[in-house]
Parts: C-alpha cells; structure tokens; sequence
C-alpha cells in the first residue's frame, strides 16, 4: 500500500492486486500550473464523488475508463495504466486560453467539436501539439491518434448530453487516456469542475474552476451544487 | 503604379497590368515581430537577387510560384495572389523556437521533415495552429491543407538538394501561399536567407537572419556570400 505518485489534487497508492491502485483525492486546489495555490477542505471529497459518479454515468454509455469503483468519500479504485502524457482538450464554447490564442470571443458555439492536444510537461508548461509533434515525439503513432480524438468526441457527446440534463452547457473539458497492460488506450484521470467548464444555461453562473481562478466564488459551494445536480438527475 | 501594401521588407505596387504586382525589397530589416529593426543599405538588393534566383531554380525543378521576373537590382514582378494568412514553416532540424517550445536540443535531426502552421496574425504574435484550427478559422480545407503540406515538402526536398550542392544545411524556412483568381495555390512571397535557416555543412558558420537576430555577423556579408555560392553553381 505504498505511495506511488503525488499530483497537486491527488495520491496513488499501490494495492495488494496487480494492476489496481487506490486513489487518493487531495484538499488542494491549483491554478495556472501551479501558480495559484490552497488547502480547501471538502475539494477531494467533492471531486472524488463527482469523478466517480461521471465514470460511472460513461460505463452505462459503453465507454470504458481506468475506473473500478469509489472506496470511500475521498478515494477510489483504478485500473493501473500507463498515461499517455497528452492533456486531450474538446471544446464546445471557446472560452479560457483559445479566447487569447486565436482571437474566439469568449462564448463563440464552434461548428463542431474541437479537440486540440497540450503536451503535459511541466519544464515546457504544457505547449499545444499537433498530430505530426506527437508522431516525432512518440507519444501515440497515426491510429492512437485517431482513436484519441474518436473517444474525446464520443465522451463528448455523452458528458453534453448529461450536462444538458441538468440544465448546463459544456463549454469544454481535459481528459487524459492511459494504455493498459494488453495494450488497449482507456480514459484516465478524473472528469470534475476541476477539469470542465460548465456554464449555466440560463444566465452567467459558471460550475467550475474558473470561480476559484477568477475569485468569483466559493468551490466547495459551487462543486456540492454541481454534486447535488448530478445525484438529482 | 500606386503602393498596394507596405509589410516590414517590402512593398508592393500595382502595374498597368491586371494579375501582376511590383515588388521591391527595402532595406529594412526586423526581428522578433519587428522588437528588433534597422535600416541596413544594401539588404533589399540581396533579398530579391536571391529570392528571384531561387524562385527561378525552384519553377526548373517544375513548381510553381507567383514570381514572373526580376525587374532590377530591388525589384521583380509577380502575380497577383490572394495570401493564405499561414506561415509554412518545414523543419529538417532542430533550431529557434521549437527548442524552446517542445525540448528538442538544437541540431537534433528530425526522422522525417516536420511542417508547422502559424497562424499569420500580428496581434496574436503568429501563434502555432492545429490543422483543425485551420479549419475552424476558415483559411483553409482539408484538401487545401493536404496541399499546403505536400507542397512544402516538395519544395524542402529542392531546397535541400540546392544548399547541399553549396555545402550548406537548410534547418529549415518558413514559405507562404496564396491562391490564384481561378483557384489555383501556388507559392509566394519570399525565400532568402530572411525565411531559412542555413548552416554550413563542416563548421558553425550560418548563412541566415540568425546573425542579425544573435548579434554574430554582418547580415550584408553574409548574404552576399550565401548570394556568390548561388551564383557559382
């Protein structure tokens, strides 16, 4: 049950079965790679119940994660995978860092989904790729490639509609796909308004981490609606 | 005969004749988005001497381009296009912004001819865009994008062919594109030591903008030379 690796929002641990780990999820929250900084106590129950119950909701879709099972308030248990290092972006509604880099206005709909590659390398504070850096960098060869952008869109469609259901819009979301043993790529990481976007859709409200990086709210308050939201459904 | 368009090296002219511009190479030179500038006497005339040479060497390997003619020491005419707002950029070899962005060290040869996009926008500072990007932005399709990059590949190959004649690496440049009023793209702007980056094949030696950039050497000499290795083949 020894640690393995300690991120900013969570601990994994190794269990006595080969291939599950425990995941731990921290009360501490960061923003802009770690600029912004705090211990905010209920953030890892929060975002471990979100997390789960979202893995959960996309397992009765069809689409496979590393997720087995929520263990208690603050953990869960996980397929070990290898994580590809890639932050796979789909964004809905341009806001955050597309509004700077190409000019969208904040709330622009694109015409279709966009998925957009972030190389997670701190040193090089995660630098936008295209598909032709990743083939030279041998992260992921033409097919895994294909297969990451098919599965960002289709968990795209399922988390649109979820949110849909619970009267929000899905501006855009992070997720991150690992390779398990037998080789086969799976969704990873964590889905929570760590990792989203979420706009209300009836007026300015936001359910995500732009309320802890914009100072215009409460976390806990925002995550425990988003949480109330999601169980109501 | 009035002045259509004043960029940071050239400007351009109407002629009497539909389709066909007047382009003359000023004595400007900038770098860094145009951070770093001066006047340098002599610079406009070595630009088009060596554009116009190349243009020609590149049109008897059997591409295309909007250059017709070179009209006098600083000028040359060229058809009319309507620019692709993207810089083309191949790289054969790791250098200049790429180092910084992703990790490669300097002088890494790449596997195979990287080519990137940027988006032609000095507001942005020209960021780098995905070719979904350019879709989104409309600047181009998917049959358009494959040209754009078939098309900069084949000229790489010529390029490399003639700096390998002249004992010269080319690391890499950045080409532009426009479109013809009947549709066609075809290759335009320039291609001088101002858009490549070229070593000399047995020392450190360059023969590009990078003396002007790094402070190393007198960006008049240097062209020249690089001009008198073209002129001797």
């Amino acid at each position: 049950m020894s640690l393995l690796y300690e991120g900013k929002a969570k601990r994994i641990f190794s269990t006595g079965e080969t291939d599950v780990l425990r995941v731990e999820y921290k009360d501490e929250v960061t923003a802009g790679n770690g600029a912004k900084k705090d211990f905010i106590e209920g953030k890892g129950r929060l975002n471990n119940q979100i997390t789960s119950r979202i893995f959960n909701f996309i397992k009765s879709q069809g689409v496979d994660s590393h997720f087995i099972e929520q263990t208690s308030e603050t953990e869960q248990l996980v397929k070990s995978v290898d994580i590809i290092p890639l932050e796979v972006v789909v964004r809905n509604i341009a806001a955050g860092s597309i509004t700077k880099r190409l000019g969208f206005e904040k709330g622009h709909e694109f015409e279709a989904p966009l998925v957009e590659f972030f190389y997670k390398n701190d040193d090089l504070n995660d630098p936008l790729i295209t598909d032709d850096h990743i083939k030279l960098l041998h992260l992921a060869n033409d097919e895994d490639i294909a297969t990451l952008k098919e599965s960002a869109k289709e968990i795209n469609t399922i988390l649109v509609e979820l949110m849909d259901k619970m009267e929000l819009r899905l501006v855009d979301f992070k997720i991150e796909f690992g390779r398990t043993t037998d080789g086969q790529i799976i969704l990873a990481d964590e889905i929570s308004p760590d990792t989203c976007r979420i706009w209300d859709k009836h007026s300015d409200t936001n359910f995500d981490k732009d309320v802890y990086r914009e100072d215009t709210g409460s976390i806990i308050e925002t995550y425990q609606t988003f949480l109330n939201k999601l169980e109501a459904l």
